[in-house]
């Protein structure tokens, strides 16, 4: 399970800061693999898979999530950029050959999170917002970081309630898969007391 | 179109609070919908009406729920509160004999909002947030007052957003019709430019 050699070259060809920060996630994301209990192999796959479809223009996955016949929320048809997601989990299917669901998954609910993430979708999530670039670029994301290595899901709920507060000062849509993996992750917490 | 006299001594015998709460609604709910082009009665038998369920406990609201076959959402199951709108709006229906639906709607959605809120909907959403002694618990809600009477959906956004902040804070969960609600009115803003 490590990426085809036609894989590394796409991500060899993204743009520099692009590739730097998949290089991050994937070294995040064995540690917390291997911290989680999660397998450190798949994790590092579905890491160097999650961000192919990033450098994409919103045009582009506007047309690329047409032509896979994607369900669109109105919230993607707004933010785009959240299309990243969904579209690169089917280019890494039809171009790269990657068949593994788990890590599919990874890519498809990396952008938005989902009621019911995996620990190998929780790894890459939180993986992908506390590797180096990230952090210096938003460096609230130092508590995520913090609470990453002891209690994966405290620092899923974390990287949700920061772009809650974002979203209510900015003025953005939240997309309702992103409500429903906080609440979900909110209700099990409780429950289990 | 006024609240019968069952449903006016019912609201006298509620908590003298909550009993002086609903007639600030209904005050503000008037003056709004004379600014906002709605039926100035139809806004006041809605107000009257919005919180005949408010002084029932989180038990009784769960109890009743089950009795009306009302589908709970697991964030209502969390947040029982959140059920006096819908469990009010069945108890107008059938103790009080009110059969207007968009009155009817205004009760049942007041605690959440959804997407696509009718305006006499958002002309008592916006009542309930801004009669004075709401506000004078909540002094955050002034800026809702000060938009309503321009903007009332800038009014209903102030509020969504005031209520995502405190979620984010206080790690509550967050209804789905109260993102859809929040959504629906950011994309129709950008719509119309």
């Amino acid at each position: 399970m490590v990426p085809s050699p036609e894989l590394r070259a796409a991500i060899a060809r993204l743009p520099r800061g692009l590739a730097e920060h998949i290089e991050g996630v994937v070294a995040e994301a064995r540690r917390l693999a291997l911290l989680h209990g999660v397998d450190e192999e798949r994790a590092a796959l579905a890491a160097w898979g999650h961000d192919v479809a990033r450098a994409f223009s919103p045009s582009e996955l506007q047309a690329e999530a047409r032509r896979l016949d994607l369900a669109v929320d109105p919230v993607e048809e707004e933010a785009p950029i959240l299309l990243h997601g969904p579209v690169g989990a089917a280019i890494l299917s039809r171009d790269y050959t990657i068949d593994d669901a788990e890590a599919l998954a990874v890519a498809r609910y990396h952008t938005t999170g989902r009621a019911g993430m995996s620990t190998l979708e929780k790894v890459v999530f939180v993986a992908d917002k506390i590797e180096a670039g990230k952090v210096r670029a938003e460096p609230a994301l130092t508590k995520v970081r913090q609470l990453a290595d002891r209690d994966l899901d405290a620092a899923v709920l974390e990287c949700l309630n920061q772009h809650l507060l974002e979203a209510s000062r900015k003025g953005w849509p939240l997309h309702p898969q992103t409500v429903a993996a906080r609440n979900h992750l909110l209700l099990a917490r409780r429950t289990r007391g």
